[in-house]
């Protein structure tokens, strides 16, 4: 270690009072790294760091600058039991595992690590958007006193997730809550307007990166339906993965096709669509892929005609949008409305989840 | 006491961990009073109430039922240190003040009270949205770990303060602010469309309770330059009072007129806006009054004009907009939109910093 980096460290280490763990080094967790090195980390002290196949731990702490690449080039194996002996081994009280993967594997063990007392920080839907079960286990784990960060799990950080729990506390209730949770459906039907065919406007998402590389992820409406079900729940509405009515847009005759032959013919999607946005004009209305809950749990994901006065009539780009109608906000919804997606917001994300501690 | 009441309020007491004063009976104080006595409030100990005339106190616990009622009528007299010793004399460690009054002289007590130890949740704006003396008074008393609860004198609690604040805990940096603060001048802009005059639509802004009774009190843009000078300090701009460019709706000539006399030479107020609706519509925009902070600190309060795409175009009713442009939401601003004023969901505001309080 040169003297410059062994000097960081050490200043890093006088001032932390929690210390991390991060899982997944990927696009999001890449941009969390990132965000160790800025003044507003310099609590924070990462004692361990992990891809799928490799990790790295220093109870001491590891300086975040140019991990990625020196977890390839002297990366130990893979083993959950010493990033968490490396938390134990730092010293300090708070501890915070960061998981910044999509792995169902990880998510299930959050429960365990809760039970043990670390806090977990996570952009990993798995756990609190899968199934029942998960989420009860989940629950069940919080009476410890360990506390979940999930911030990042809906919209990247744009604060619904903590506003319907503030409102809850104060004895509110959700009767409905409804938007558009995905950056890249937003931006589809925000442009699709039924002149350029919509498989054009598909394979322009995919290569702007606004979509995953196999956009079925995207179009499949799962996604989505993970995010109003962390809703639901965090709203006091306990359904199970399958009480999610999902209209997927992919058509059943192209779910079996692999990535390729299905962006090869993505232009079986156009004709019904063209045929849906027709109807929806001549009434003056704009298609929107919304996420939809109302008073009596019934939870819903797919594509809807939305009137032009409506406020998913008026989004823009890739823009996510949260309404929420309560017992007091009843006359008129409280709308949040941002990017919901991008490495940078939902870094930020986990950051404000671990210095929101305490 | 009743034995029923006296059940309730022992009761109330069992369960209390944080201790209350509550200042101010009017609209946003009474809808508090009734949200004492919802579930969300079981943890809460009223031990003190007060208009400006008079108070009652009870170290053990006041019945939030009828208390308005009772106060005139066996009240005692106005005194703050009779409301402090009840505080200390609740045996409950965290004490709280809440401030539903608009009285410039007790925000001026803020911060001998947040130095006595005691947190402050405050709808009353004098403090915060005053001189800048009185915000770094402010600023030195929380040094001393009382907490300010200030969710309701922005936006009536809609989760702008706290986003801004966990943003910049985060490190990002607010680069402009905009919107529409004010629930009045929002409904009597995305209502005038040149045709029917400003005057008569103000009449029926009054009427409607959406104007102070001297709507001049809300034409001056005033209270929204407070809110604005709330929302830069917090956004890291220590603004003075008069940093702030206010262009009054009320033309000089009408300043000096009592209510009466005002609301009988409204129309005054009719051929001006009517030009500039005028010229706005020739360029296809919207009139606003529009609240603009930017990167540099320059803060304005005005009308102006928006393009048809701008998010504040497209507002309905009495709604506020907040839109926060930052270092990390740069190419799509993060909006929060709702309802900003009203009894109800300001006194949650009130209730949800002091459930947030440890
Ligand atoms: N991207 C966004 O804008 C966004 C927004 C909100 C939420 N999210 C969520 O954030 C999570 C991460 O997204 P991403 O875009 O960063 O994905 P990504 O680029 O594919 O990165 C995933 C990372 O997780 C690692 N990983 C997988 N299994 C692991 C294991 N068992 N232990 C440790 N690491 C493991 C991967 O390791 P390898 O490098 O070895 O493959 C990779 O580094 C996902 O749950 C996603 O839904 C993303
Ligand atoms: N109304 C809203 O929607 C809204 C929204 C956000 C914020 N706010 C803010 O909330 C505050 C209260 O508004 P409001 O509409 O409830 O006003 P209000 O109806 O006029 O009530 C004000 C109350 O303050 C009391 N008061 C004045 N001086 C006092 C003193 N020295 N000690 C104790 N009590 C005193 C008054 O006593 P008397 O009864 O003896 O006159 C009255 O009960 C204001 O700062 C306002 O800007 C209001």
């Amino acid at each position: 270690m040169s003297a410059v980096l062994a000097g960081r460290v050490a200043a890093q280490r006088g001032a932390a009072d929690r210390a991390l763990v991060l899982l997944g080094t990927g696009v999001v967790g890449g941009a969390f790294l990132d965000l160790l090195r800025t003044p507003a980390a310099s609590r924070l002290r990462l004692v361990g760091v992990a891809n799928s196949r490799l990790q790295r731990t220093a109870a001491e702490g590891l300086a975040a600058h140019d991990l990625r690449a020196r977890l390839r080039v002297d990366g130990e194996a893979r083993d959950d039991a010493a990033l968490l002996a490396a938390l134990d081994a730092s010293g300090v009280a708070t501890k915070v595992i960061v998981d910044a993967t999509a792995s169902a594997d990880l998510a299930a063990r959050h429960p365990q690590w809760l039970a043990r007392g670390h806090h977990v920080v996570t952009a990993n839907k798995a756990l609190a958007g899968g199934d029942l079960a998960g989420w009860r286990a989940l629950q069940a784990a919080l009476a410890h006193g360990a506390r979940y960060g999930d911030a990042a799990t809906v919209g990247a950080g744009l604060p619904v997730l903590a506003t319907l729990r503030r409102l809850r506390d104060c004895g509110d209730r959700l009767l409905a809550l409804e938007g558009v949770f995905s950056g890249s459906l937003s931006w589809l039907f925000n442009r699709y307007d039924g002149r350029r065919p919509f498989s054009a406007l598909l394979r322009e998402a995919r290569a702007r990166g606004y979509t995953e590389p196999d956009p079925r992820a995207d179009l499949s409406g799962a996604d989505v339906a993970r995010k109003l079900l962390i809703l639901a729940r965090a709203g006091g509405f306990a359904l199970d993965a399958g009480d999610v009515e999902v209209q997927s847009l992919v058509p059943a005759s192209l779910r079996a096709l692999d990535t390729d032959a299905f962006l090869a013919c993505a232009e079986a999607l156009d004709a019904p669509l063209a045929a849906r946005h027709a109807e929806a004009q001549a009434r003056g209305h704009a298609l929107r892929f919304l996420a939809r809950l109302d008073a009596h749990g019934r939870a819903q994901v797919g594509l809807a005609e939305v009137p032009a006065q409506h406020p998913a009539a008026r989004l823009d780009g890739t823009d996510n949008q949260f309404i929420l109608t309560t017992t007091r906000y009843r006359a008129q919804p409280l709308v949040i409305q941002g990017p919901g997606a991008g490495p940078e917001v939902t870094a930020q994300a986990l950051l404000g989840d671990v210095l929101a501690l305490r």
